[in-house]
């Protein structure tokens, strides 16, 4: 047992305790809070941030982590002793850069910028939120500049701060590759769509009714009520206390379907990481996933490669055909599994198919390049935008609500986040090439018993935590690195297939 | 502007922020965090507990406090800052004396005990309870004896915290008084209950349509949505992060209809005092209701002396007969206002009609003097429960469920509390004599326009939050402390006319 650790213990359960708080206030904004609550809980949510930096930043921790970082002290940490003294040392030196004044003035700006984009985008007015985003850029490369390394752009730091290890230099050459595969799959795919009809997806379906399947759904897949909560909010999220408190959240509408179906798999398969952290280390630092690209291979996992197979809806096709008969009387299994995986482009990004996705993050990921270096301002953001969306996807949203401003992400603060969705699709279709060999995946899902890919994840994945970054996991478990490959053979692989494509 | 209380105030706003955080928690527990979430999220708040320790128990605190307790600082002070240094030493001086390893534990202990405490509800099982209450009793008596003043019980001691200055010098007489007029007065209205028939109550209410209706009742009364919420908990209790975020929750019982009715009038009460509270004290040490014995006053005022009125129902009998038309077909407004009076023994405090109440409240407060002075031991609670029940209602619990085990408050540390509830009922029956001769009250509630009498509590009660004190707001108000005589006065004639009582 090391004293020195046991001295550091107080601060680490100081820093967990409030991270914790902060966790349960947004949860509460996003789904609870009354209308006129926001601008008291901001000083509220500040002043909490700023306990956090104090109980983190102060000099008996940096002496603390300073000496349990010399080999000699090292040596009597456990694993996960010595992985919370890691990730410490990253954090520490991240915020330590960051004067506490800023800190707290940005966690504050945060908590208000998040209703005025709300509003904006309401209003579908992007010049009433460029303000409150210069801010919050102004802010964020400020916070780069002070915790760049060597060697890395400011852009570089927000992506390292993300996914640890994965820059510029690796995201180039991965967007380059799926943009040279998906772009003419997708004409080909294109060119045979109108055989392809899912209007049974827009009639009318009542949402208590949908409610009850989604619940439904979020068990089969595994979620654990007794350890989990389902509330509604504008766009649904996973958060978590800690791995007996993850919540996650759905939002319904009437004339859809898929929306909350397919969100309720994706969102479970966010829950299922942080369920199955090892009690061992949850409330610890390195209690959490581990990142958010490795975070979206879960979810994406679930939502896409099992939930839109053909395995796993033939035991529930049934099911949701008793569940809605009016609605579904005329459509068949295999119309139901071109539906949902018929690939369209449009302007939004989170009703984007699983072929099209890719490029509205590509477009991301190449203005969020081009503002945080300086190449182009807030104001220009939503031409730019849109001549992406023309270049990559074929279409121009009508308006900016439907283009610029229809994302969150920016609102709080995250810059270099959006790859993560990306980077996720491919470690799940690169964990699926993997999980093959080991486990009989479409047996399972045919079978209805999803347990044995569950475990499976949890073993290889969600009981470390975050005690291994993305590319550990990965050789661990498939013994290399991130390799777009696979993600590009699953997707030509699907869709030359689904659509009869010749190759 | 007060140079030392520049530098108290982000010790203040951080202890301001914690115990926010510890509310929002106290609050998920209740409505919504799952099942298995309790003993790891009891570590979160135990460590929250500490943080706010430290945040508020300090040599800087301490010496700051002390400078600006001085005459020539003082001066420098508004109204409001005096308030909250006035506030801040009281605090100071109670928590400085306890231990910060205790006082965690003691709250660790709390997070756990309301389920232990529940669970043996659940099961009708004091024994489970009781090692549990042993430890909070024994904490309790610690912490008071580190705490007391100069010629004060230990039971003293907890009363001063609950209510500043009310000690049982003050309760043993006011108890006597009330239980010299109730119990004859709860005799004569026995002799005559027979014709008061209730039955209506327990025929089936739809819980959405229950929904509906208290949701009419809350803004009826002046709830505003923009700044509350409104959920669902085992037992009804309101909470509030700050004046623009007051939070009540209600349990809804199929087979009765007054339940959740008279609760969403009840906790609205507790939550119309905190909507109230000054913007300029609101998120300050002094921004919440001055003491439970205050906020039972404002509840119970709705509750009893409005809502169970004949007036308050003129307006809306008619939509309650609408509402329900088929349970409520053959009740006459008449037999409605008997039967939500209609007074009634049973072992259920919280079940109990407005005359048998303060006889609940003062079996708890004799067995809590006997308790903490160490005169009876925790297990000998059920024995001497049931037979105080037995001599002052005539009533013998069926079990140690609906016996002692079925109040929350013990479990969660609270001796002392519930004579705040007879103070409450007093206070309230001592300002509605004063705001009569102010406020057309019968009028406001005929025409169903119940601002005038929001706006009044408001201006004498509410917007103050706790800068003053029980005693100081009555003198305020009404020109005198706290007199029971008002109560027992509204007791007896409001049952004397209910009942057609000869005098």
């Amino acid at each position: 047992m090391s004293e020195l650790f046991e001295r550091l213990q107080p601060y680490l359960d100081r820093g967990m305790a409030i991270k914790a708080a902060l966790t349960l206030f947004d949860w509460d904004n996003e789904t609870l809070a009354p209308a006129c609550a926001s601008e008291k809980t901001a000083k509220i949510m500040g002043n909490l941030s700023g306990e956090y930096y104090r109980a983190t930043i102060n000099d008996e921790v940096r002496d603390l982590l300073a000496q349990l970082s010399t080999p000699e002290e090292k040596e009597k940490l456990s694993d996960t002793e010595k992985a919370i003294v890691k990730k410490m040392n990253k954090e520490y030196e991240q915020l330590e850069k960051i004067p506490a004044n800023e800190y707290q003035a940005f966690r504050e700006l945060l908590t208000k910028s998040a209703q005025i984009w709300a509003k904006a985008k309401e209003n579908n007015d992007f010049s009433a939120f460029a303000p409150t985003l210069n801010e919050i850029v102004d802010y964020q490369k400020r916070f780069a500049e002070y915790t760049k390394k060597p060697g890395m752009s400011l852009y570089d730091t927000m992506l390292d701060q993300n996914e640890e290890g994965i820059l510029e230099k690796d995201l180039d050459p991965f967007f380059e590759k799926i943009r040279t595969a998906v772009v003419p799959l997708l004409k080909k795919v294109m060119e045979r769509n109108d055989k392809i009809d899912k209007s049974y997806n827009n009639r009318c379906y009542p949402i208590d009714v949908q409610k009850k399947f989604c619940r439904f759904l979020a068990e089969y897949i595994g979620f654990d009520f007794e350890k989990g909560v389902m509330a509604e909010s504008a766009h649904p999220f996973t958060t978590n206390m800690h791995n007996s408190d993850v919540r996650i959240t759905n939002h319904f509408y009437e004339k859809n379907l898929e929306s909350a179906m397919f969100s309720v798999i994706h969102e479970g398969g966010h829950a299922l990481y942080e369920m199955g952290v090892a009690d061992e280390l949850t409330l610890t630092a390195v209690g959490g996933g581990t990142s958010m690209g490795v975070h979206e291979s879960q979810s994406r996992f679930y939502e896409n490669i099992l939930g839109r197979s053909e395995a796993f809806w033939k035991p529930l096709f049934g099911k949701l055909k008793e569940t809605y008969p009016e609605q579904l009387a005329d459509v068949e299994q295999n119309d139901f599994i071109l539906g949902i995986n018929k690939a369209e482009p449009g302007p939004i990004r989170t009703e984007a198919d699983e072929l099209t996705y890719p490029l509205h993050i590509m477009v991301r990921y190449e203005i969020e390049k081009l503002l945080i270096s300086g190449k182009i301002k807030v104001d220009d953001l939503p031409q730019i935008w849109n001549e992406k969306y023309k270049e990559y996807l074929g279409v121009t949203p009508k308006n900016d609500k439907e283009g610029v401003l229809q994302d969150v992400h920016w609102s709080g603060g995250s810059f270099g986040y959006f790859p993560s969705y990306a980077i996720g699709n491919a470690v799940a279709a690169q964990i699926y090439a993997f999980m093959h060999k080991k486990v009989k995946v479409a047996e399972c899902l045919e079978t209805g018993n999803l347990e044995p890919i569950r475990k499976y994840l949890c073993k290889h994945i969600h009981q470390y935590g975050s005690t291994k970054n993305m590319n550990e996991l990965l050789i661990g478990m498939t013994g290399e690195s991130l390799n777009v490959d696979y993600y590009i053979d699953y997707l030509t692989k699907k869709y030359t297939k689904l659509y009869h494509i010749e190759e």
